[in-house]
C-alpha cells in the first residue's frame, strides 16, 4: 500500500517521539509567554480566541487542572495539555476544531478519563477537550426503541434511564459507573453482557460527528439496517476520537429482559475452568454474562472491599460467573442446572447460586472492581487480550509461562465468553509497560502467541497509546498504511488525538 | 470537507456519464483488433497477460458471456464488460489487480449476479471479476463456532452446511438459493431474520482481502469483540466491492434454535397492519422473522407459483408473516397466542397457523418468490427504504400519495420488523428509474420522505449504480467527500469497481 501523498495538506506532521517515547511530561508557561510556548504550540492569542468560543469559566490552563486532565487509567502515566476546554455544544466544538485545523494545534478529545490503553492523554500538548458538558440525554425514543444522547452522559444514567422505560442498552464496561457513553464508542467497549448482547458496535445507529475541518456530519440514519454508502457510523466506533468528535449518538435498545440467574462455580483447576467455558456454548447454551476470575484477584478485590462473600481456600484456582437471563423463569431455572450439570465433567465444585438482588450484586461488586483492586495492589500493567473461546486455556497457559520467563506475576480475569482475557502483570520493579523494552519485549511475545491462536491484542480497550507498540503484532505493514490513509481522509492535517493507533510519517 | 489531492495518483479519471446516463451498452470487438478498443481500455497484449494469471479457459471475451455478465437484476439495465475473468484463488486475484492497477483498467467484481442496485455492472467496460470459482466452505469450526468460507458459496449451501452440525447463520436474503455469501457482504444484505438476529455486518469476524494494489490484508481477528485499530471489517461490509475483493470470510455462528412457528395474520387495512409491526415490539416480544406483504404482491405471486395457500378475498389489504423462534415450545405457543392476542387491536383477521414443515415452506415460498413474481408482472422499479419502524403507516401513506401524483402502481413487501419496506413500482411507460428524469424526479420525493422520517434510502441492497443520484438526499456534501477520500485512501487509481455509490472527481 502507498501512502497518500497529500498536495493540500497544510500543518507538517511534529515529531514527539521523544516526549512520547519516555513517561515524561512537558508544562507548559503559557501566561509568562506572548509567544507558543517552548515546546508547545498555544499563544496567548489562541487562549483568547478560545474564550471567545466557549467562554472563559471553560478555558483552564492552572497547574491543577492541567495535571488533573493529563492522566487517565492508564498504568501511571501523564501527559500535561497546554490548556483544556469545556465547550457545551455542537457549535462551540465545531469553531474550536475549525480554529485549530487552520492553526495546526493537536486536539485530544477526552470523555471520563476512564481508558486503559492512553487514548485520551494529550501526548502532544496542545488542546484537551473535554465532553463533560455534553452531558444530556436529548431523547428516548419509546415508539422505535431509540435513544439519542450526547456522549459525556454516564453509562449507568443511561441505563437506567431507558431501564425506567422497560428497556434494554446492554454494553456495560466495568466501569460503568464513571465513564461516559462517549467514550464507550471511542473504544467500542464490551462489558459483561457482550457476551449474548454484543458490544457498543451493534448499538450504534447513526452519529453526530464535528470533523477535523469543524464541519458537521450525520453519520448514517436512526434505522436498523443500512446499506448506504460506506458504513461511516462502524468505522467511526472504536476509532478513539482520531477520525472525528461524536456529539450525538443514536443508539438501539431491546425490551428489558425481566429475570435473570446468577451463580458462581469454583473450579480446583484454572485450566478446567477456561476449558468448560467454550463447551457451555457448544452444548447451544447462550448465557447472558459468562465470567472468569482467577483466584488471586478474587482474594485481592475481596479483601478490598471486604466482603466475604465468596469463601476462598486452597484448592480453589479459578471461579466462573455465570448468568442467565429472559422471560420464562421455568426455562431460565432449567437453563442453569443444566449448565451446572454439564460443568461437573470439568471437576467444578460446589455451585453457589446468588438467591436474591443483594448478592447478585456483592458477586458483581467483586467481579467490576477486580480491576482497579488488582491495579492497586500493584498489578499496574493490563492486557485486553481476545482469542477464539476455545484457545483460552492454551493462552493462559502461556501466560503463565511467559511470567515465569520474564520475571513477573500475573493474574487473569475477563469476559471468557468472549474469549477476552484481561491479564494484570505485578512486575517487581517494572510498573509501566509503556516506553520500557524488557516489558515490551515481553507482551510482544505474549501478542504473538495471540495471534498465532487466531485472537487480537485489544478486545474492548483500544490501542491508544500503550498498544501502539505491538500493532505490527498484528497487522503487515500494507494494512497499517490503509489505517494510516484513513486517517488522512478524515484529518489531513493530523490534528486530531495525533500518535494515537499508529504513527503518521510525513 | 476539502478532497484529498493526492500527488502519487497514477490514473486519470475517466468519465462515463454519457455511457453511464443512458442505458445503452458497448461491445468491444477485441479480437479484430490490436490496440485498445475505441471506447474500452483493454488490448490483445492484456487478453494475453490474463491468460497467463488465470489459464485461458477462464478469459472469456465472447458475446454471450460478455451479454451474460453485463446484467444483474436490476431493472433492465445491461453494461458489457470488455472481458470476463475467472480467476481461481486469491494469488490470481492478486495477480490480476497488480496489473489493472498498474494499467489503468476498471475491474467490477461479481458474485452471483443476484444484485439490485446495479452495483456489479460493468458500466466502465474492463474486467469482469468473477468470484464463481471461489466456492469452497474452507473450514466450519465447532469448538469456536466459526464457518471460514470463500466468497462464491451459495448462501444457502453455507447455511445448509452449517445446519448439518447444529449451527446457525441467520441472515439469508430472498434469493439465499443463488446469491454468493460474497455478494451478501459487499450490500450488507438482511432477509428476514434480521429483525432478531441482525444482518450480515453482525457475523462477519474477519475479511482477507485483495487491494487495489494486489496487496493481500487480513481486516481483523478470528474473534468476537476487536479494538485493534480502525474496524476495517466493519468498512469493508457493505462497500460494494470499491475499495477491496473479498476472498475469504470467517463468519460466527450461533447455536441453531430448536423449534419455529409461523402465523400468517390478515388485515383489512395495509395501515393498520403497518401500525401493528411496532406494537409487538413495544409489547416486548422480538419475533425471528416479522415481514409485510401488501395484497396486491400476494395475488401476483399465489398465481406465478399456482398456490391456494392463501385465501384471498376483498377485504383484506395486506398480511402479516410472524414468526417466533427458540428451544422451548410451550414458550414459544405461549408468544405467538400473545401476540395474537394483541394483533385483535389492529382488527386482525382469522391468523392462520402454519402446521407443518409444508406449510411453513409454502408461507416462505410466497414470501421469497414475491420480487421476482412482481417484476414479471411489470413492476420492474424496486426501492429498498427503511424508516424507524413506528414510521412504516406513514411511509407507506407517503407511497401511495407518490403513486397518485407520479402516475404509478405500487406495492410493498418486506422486512416490516425492522421497518425496511420494499417498493415495487409498476409505471405504464417507464420500466427503468436509471436515467429517467420523471422518475428520478419521483423518488427524490419518495425518498425526502424517508428522510424526513429519519430513515435511509437503502437498508440491503446497496446503493450500486442506480441509487447513486440520490445519495445527497441523505447525505450533505461533506459526508460524501469523506466517502470519496476513503475511496481515494483504499483506490487512489479508481480502479475497482469505479462509478459506484458516487462519483469520482479529477
Amino acid at each position: 500500500m502507498e501512502s497518500l501523498n497529500i498536495l493540500n495538506k497544510k500543518c507538517p506532521i511534529r515529531d514527539f517521539s521523544a516526549v512520547s517515547a519516555g513517561k515524561q511530561v512537558f508544562l507548559p508557561k503559557l501566561r509568562n509567554m506572548s509567544g507558543a510556548t517552548e515546546r508547545g504550540v498555544i499563544s496567548i492569542a489562541h487562549l483568547e480566541k478560545f474564550k471567545e468560543i466557549v467562554g472563559a469559566q471553560f478555558v483552564l490552563a492552572d497547574e491543577e487542572n492541567l495535571q488533573h486532565y493529563g492522566h487517565d487509567e492508564t498504568e501511571h502515566l501523564q501527559y500535561y495539555p497546554e490548556v483544556v476546554l469545556k465547550p457545551g455544544d455542537t457549535q462551540e466544538i465545531s469553531a474550536i476544531m475549525q480554529y485549530c485545523n487552520t492553526h495546526c494545534i493537536p486536539v485530544t478529545p477526552r470523555g471520563a478519563g476512564t481508558g486503559l490503553s492512553g487514548g485520551a492523554l494529550p501526548t502532544q500538548g496542545g488542546v484537551l477537550l473535554s465532553t463533560e458538558r455534553l452531558n444530556k440525554i436529548i431523547e428516548i425514543d419509546e415508539r422505535n426503541l431509540q435513544v439519542t444522547t450526547e456522549p459525556g452522559v454516564i453509562t449507568e444514567v443511561l441505563q437506567n434511564a431507558v431501564k425506567e422505560k422497560g428497556l434494554f442498552y446492554p454494553p456495560d464496561p466495568s466501569s460503568k459507573g464513571s465513564c461516559f457513553i462517549g467514550g464507550n464508542i471511542a473504544e467500542n467497549s464490551g462489558g459483561p453482557k457482550a457476551v449474548k448482547y454484543g458490544v457498543v458496535k451493534d448499538y450504534v445507529l447513526n452519529l453526530e460527528l464535528v470533523l477535523p475541518s469543524g464541519e458537521v456530519i450525520w453519520t448514517g440514519a436512526n434505522v436498523l439496517k443500512n446499506s448506504t454508502g460506506y458504513n461511516l457510523t462502524q468505522l467511526l466506533v472504536g476509532s478513539e476520537g482520531t477520525l472525528g468528535i461524536v456529539t450525538k449518538i443514536v443508539l438501539r435498545l431491546i425490551p428489558h429482559p425481566k429475570y435473570d440467574l446468577l451463580m458462581l462455580v469454583p473450579f480446583a483447576s484454572l485450566e478446567n475452568a477456561s476449558a468448560a467455558v467454550s463447551a457451555i456454548f457448544r452444548a447451544g447454551f447462550v448465557p447472558s454474562a459468562l465470567e472468569l476470575v482467577e483466584i488471586d484477584a478474587l482474594k485481592i478485590v475481596s479483601a478490598m472491599v471486604d466482603s466475604t462473600a465468596v469463601p476462598v481456600n486452597d484448592s480453589i484456582e479459578a471461579h466462573l460467573i455465570i448468568e442467565v437471563d429472559g422471560n420464562n423463569m421455568d426455562v431460565l431455572m432449567g437453563e442453569m442446572e443444566a449448565i451446572a450439570e454439564l460443568l461437573t465433567q470439568f471437576e467444578a465444585g460446589e455451585v453457589f447460586f446468588a438467591d436474591d438482588a443483594q448478592q447478585k450484586a456483592e458477586l458483581w461488586k467483586l467481579r467490576r472492581r477486580a480491576a482497579e483492586a488488582v491495579k492497586a495492589s500493584g498489578y499496574t500493567i493490563e492486557e485486553d487480550t481476545v482469542v477464539p473461546r476455545a484457545e483460552l486455556p492454551a493462552l493462559i497457559r502461556g501466560v503463565k509461562q511467559l511470567g515465569k520467563q520474564y520475571g513477573f506475576k500475573a493474574v487473569c480475569y475477563g469476559h471468557a465468553g468472549d474469549g477476552n482475557l484481561h491479564i494484570r502483570i505485578n512486575h517487581p520493579t517494572i510498573k509501566n509497560s509503556y516506553g520500557n523494552p524488557e516489558m515490551t519485549e515481553a507482551l510482544k511475545a505474549l501478542f504473538k502467541l495471540v495471534h498465532s491462536l487466531g485472537g487480537t491484542i485489544s478486545g474492548e480497550h483500544g490501542i491508544g497509546l500503550i498498544q501502539k507498540p505491538y500493532m505490527q503484532t498484528m497487522f503487515g505493514e500494507a494494512a497499517i498504511e490503509l489505517m494510516r490513509n484513513i486517517k488522512r481522509a478524515f484529518d489531513p492535517n493530523n490534528i486530531l488525538n495525533p500518535g494515537k493507533i499508529f504513527d503518521l510519517k510525513n
